[in-house]
C-alpha cells in the first residue's frame, strides 16, 4: 500500500478527500464543473478514481454499464458485499461535491477497511455512470442498468448536439447497452453519502442527517407548436405564438406546485424557435420536472402538467405534445440501513437528524429494486445551493462524513 | 449589354427575377434561407447582385457602409437621383422574397431604364446592409449608416457567437464604421418595393398596395436574474426562479399589447440559463419587440414593457434589467412619392390600395432623415407568413410589382 494513498490521521484523510474533490472539480471546469455523463470529463474522473482505487489495493472492476467498483475483500466471500458510492458526472456548470463526495468518502472508508485487514463482508466502492438528467433528459443510468431497469428507448435518447446515448456509450469503448441486470449477487446493503443540496441541516446546525425517503418525481418533454410570422404584421388576436403558450404553462404549473404540500415544479430548460427577435416563435420546447414527497402529491402534479399544457396550448391557439421521460415513485429508505447510518452519525458525537430527500439519487433506484438502501446526507453550506459553482460543504462536515460513513459500513459489514 | 441580362418581354423579365430570387434563396439554405447581415451569405448575395448590375451596364459602387448601388445615369447630372431598393440579408430560416424582391425589382427597372437610354434624373438601385434585427439585436444598419444615424455603441453589438458588429464589418474588408452620413447629395426620392408580410392584400384580392406609414416600434433586451438551485430541494416559496419571472413578463406584455389598437408585442428570443432540466434557472434573457401604428400606442407599449418587467421580477423574487436596443417613431410616407407609387400600380390595371406597414423598413429610416420616401407593397401569399421558409408571393404579383415599380421610377425620374 502506498502511504500517500491513506494518510494515518483522520484529519489527513479529510485533506486528501478535499484535494481529490478539487482535482475532480477541475475536470471540465468552465464557470463551474462540466462532466456530463458518458462524456470525456466523466470518463477522466472515472480513470482518476480507478487509479486511486488501485493505489489503495482495491479489486477494481468496470461493469458492462461503465460503473466503476473497487472492492476490499472480506473474510467470508460467501456473504453478499456491502456497497457504498455515488456518481462522478455533473450537471452543466455544477459544483465539486454533488456525487463526487459520496464516491470519495466511500473510497476513503473502503481503503481504510482494506488497510486494516478487511471485515466479515466485502466492502465495495461504486461510482455510477450518468446520474444527472440534463444531458439526455433522463438520469440514474448506471444504477438503473445495474438493476436491469433501462428503458427500451434508452439508447436513442439524444443530447443537445444530437448524439444518442448509445453513441456516447460506444464512443467510450463499451459494447451495446446491457439488456438485463448486472448483479451476479445482490449487495447486502447500499449506503450513499451525498450533500443535502438544501438548507435543512445548515439551519439545524448539524453536519449530517439520515435520509428517510426519496421524493417521487417525474420529468416531461413538452413541445408547443404555433405559426411563425413577422413580429410587426400579425395582429395579436390572430397569432399562434408558441412562447405565449409556454409562458402560460410555466405560470400555471408553478401555481399548481405551490398548492401541493412539499410539491415543487421546475422548468429548467426552455428553447424558443426559430429564436429571432422579430419573428413570432413557432415552437417552444421545454422540460418540466415535478416532485412531491408522497404519491398523492406526485399524482396531482402529473395531472397538473397535463392540464396546464392543454389549457396553455388552447389559449394560445397552439398544439402541444407531452412526453413523460421518467417517473419514479416516492422511495422509503431501508430501516436497518438507516439504523446503521444513525450509528455512524452518532459516532461523530452529533445527533442523527431524519430528513427526506427532494433530489433523486442512485440509492432510490437500488431501493426500488429491493436492495436495502440508505443515505447519509452531508450539510450543504452557501444556503444549500447546488448544481452551481457556488455549491459548498465545509471541511468539518466532510470530515464528519468520512468518520460516519466508515463506521456505518463497518456496522453493516461486520 | 448582354442579351441574357435583359430579356425583351415583360414576362421574360419576371422569369429572370424569379430565377434570381431562387438563386439568392439558395445562399445559406437550411430549413429556410440564412443570410445574416454582415455575414458571408449576405456578402455572396451582394457579389451576385453586383455582377448582375454590371451585366446591365449600371455604374456599380459600394459605399463605406457596404451598401451596394447600381446607377443608370440620367440626362441631367445636376439633378438628384431617384433611388429604389431594399436589402439582401434574411432572419434565421427566412424566405426568398423579404428584401430580395425589392432589390431585384429595382434592378429590373433600373436596367430597363438604362437599356432604353435613361431618364432626366439618374436612377439608382440600392441594396442596404443588415436590415434584419436578429443577428445583433438592432437592424437597418445600412440605411442608418447612409443617413448618419448609427449609434455610439453600434460597433460593440454582439451576435450569439460573441462576434461584434465591428468585427463582422472588418472581416468583410471594410474599414471603421462610418461616423457621419454617406450621402454626397441626397436622393430626390426613395421607393422600396417589399412583400407585405401580412394577409391584407391577399384578403382584398389585389397584388399591390401603397404604404401610408411605417409603424412605430421599439426593441428591448431584458434579463431576469434569480438564484440557481436544485430542482428537488428548494421549496416553491423560497425560489428566485428566472423562468417564472420571464413567463409572467411574457403573459403580461402580450395582454398589454392586445389592449392597444393595432399594437403588437413579440418575444421571439428567450434563453434560459444554465438550461439544465434539474436546475432552477438563475437567468432568463429575452428580447421584446413592440409596435404600434401611432405615437400614443407605442408609448403605452414601452411603458408596458417597463411595468411588466418590474412586476414580474418582484413576484418571482428576481432582479431585472431592461435595455432599450432601438426605438423608431411611426413614420408617414411622403405624399408625392405615394402618388407616384399609385400611378405605378394603376398602370398595371388594378386599384391602388392604401395600407400601413407593421414591419420596419429601410424606407422608414430614409423618411425619418427627410428623404421623400414611399413603399410599394406586394401581396404575400401563404396567409401572409414571412420570416419563414413558407414565405411566398405568386408570379403574377411579382410581375405586377416589376411593371408598377418601373412606372413609379419613370414618373419620379422623368
Amino acid at each position: 500500500m502506498l502511504v500517500a494513498a491513506l494518510p494515518a490521521s483522520p484529519a489527513g484523510r479529510t485533506e486528501l478527500v478535499l484535494a481529490r474533490l478539487a482535482e475532480l472539480g477541475d475536470i471540465g471546469r468552465a464557470r463551474g464543473t462540466n462532466r456530463p455523463g458518458l462524456g470525456d470529463g466523466e470518463q477522466r474522473a472515472h480513470d482518476l478514481v480507478a487509479g486511486w482505487m488501485q493505489e489503495s489495493e482495491l479489486q477494481v472492476e468496470v461493469d458492462a454499464a461503465g460503473n466503476l467498483r473497487g472492492r476490499a475483500p472480506g473474510a467470508n466471500p460467501d456473504l453478499p458485499d456491502v456497497w457504498s458510492g455515488s456518481h462522478l458526472d455533473t450537471p452543466p456548470d455544477g459544483g465539486a461535491y454533488d456525487g463526487a463526495l459520496g464516491v470519495l468518502a466511500a473510497l476513503d472508508a473502503t481503503a481504510a477497511i482494506r488497510a486494516s485487514g478487511g471485515l466479515t463482508r466485502s466492502v465495495t466502492t461504486v461510482a455510477f455512470r450518468l446520474e444527472e438528467g440534463p444531458r439526455f433528459g433522463r438520469g440514474v443510468f448506471g444504477s438503473r442498468a445495474l438493476v436491469g431497469r433501462l428503458e427500451p428507448d434508452e439508447a436513442e435518447l439524444r443530447d443537445a448536439d444530437g448524439t444518442t446515448l448509445g453513441e456516447a456509450f460506444a464512443a467510450l469503448g463499451f459494447g451495446p447497452l446491457p439488456a438485463g441486470p448486472l448483479l451476479g449477487r445482490r449487495p447486502a446493503a447500499f449506503v450513499e453519502a451525498h450533500i443535502e443540496q438544501g438548507p435543512v441541516l445548515a439551519d439545524l446546525g448539524v453536519p449530517l442527517g439520515v435520509v428517510t425517503s426519496i421524493a417521487g418525481m417525474a420529468g416531461f418533454d413538452i413541445e408547443f407548436c404555433g405559426v411563425r410570422g413577422h413580429a410587426g404584421t400579425v395582429p395579436m388576436a390572430l397569432r399562434s405564438d408558441a412562447v405565449a403558450a409556454a409562458a402560460s404553462f410555466v405560470t400555471s404549473l408553478h401555481s399548481t406546485a405551490t398548492g401541493i404540500p412539499g410539491g415543487v415544479a421546475t422548468v429548467g430548460r426552455l428553447d424558443v424557435r426559430p429564436g429571432a427577435t422579430n419573428t413570432i416563435p413557432e415552437r417552444a420546447v421545454l422540460f418540466a420536472d415535478v416532485r412531491a414527497p408522497d404519491e398523492a402529491g406526485l399524482n396531482a402534479l402529473v395531472a397538473g402538467v397535463q392540464s396546464a399544457a392543454g389549457d396553455a396550448a388552447e389559449t394560445a391557439r397552439c398544439t402541444v405534445t407531452v412526453s413523460e421521460r421518467w417517473s419514479y415513485p416516492p422511495q422509503p429508505m431501508h430501516a436497518e440501513v438507516m439504523d446503521a447510518v444513525r450509528e455512524g452519525i452518532r459516532s461523530v458525537g452529533v445527533d442523527a437528524v431524519d430528513l427526506p430527500s427532494g433530489a433523486g439519487h442512485d440509492a432510490g433506484i437500488l431501493a426500488a429494486a429491493g436492495i436495502p438502501s440508505g443515505m447519509l446526507f452531508v450539510r450543504s453550506d452557501a444556503g444549500g445551493v447546488s448544481h452551481s459553482p457556488e455549491e459548498h460543504t465545509g471541511a468539518d462536515a466532510v470530515h464528519a462524513c468520512l468518520t460516519a460513513l466508515e463506521r456505518t459500513l463497518r456496522v453493516l459489514a461486520a
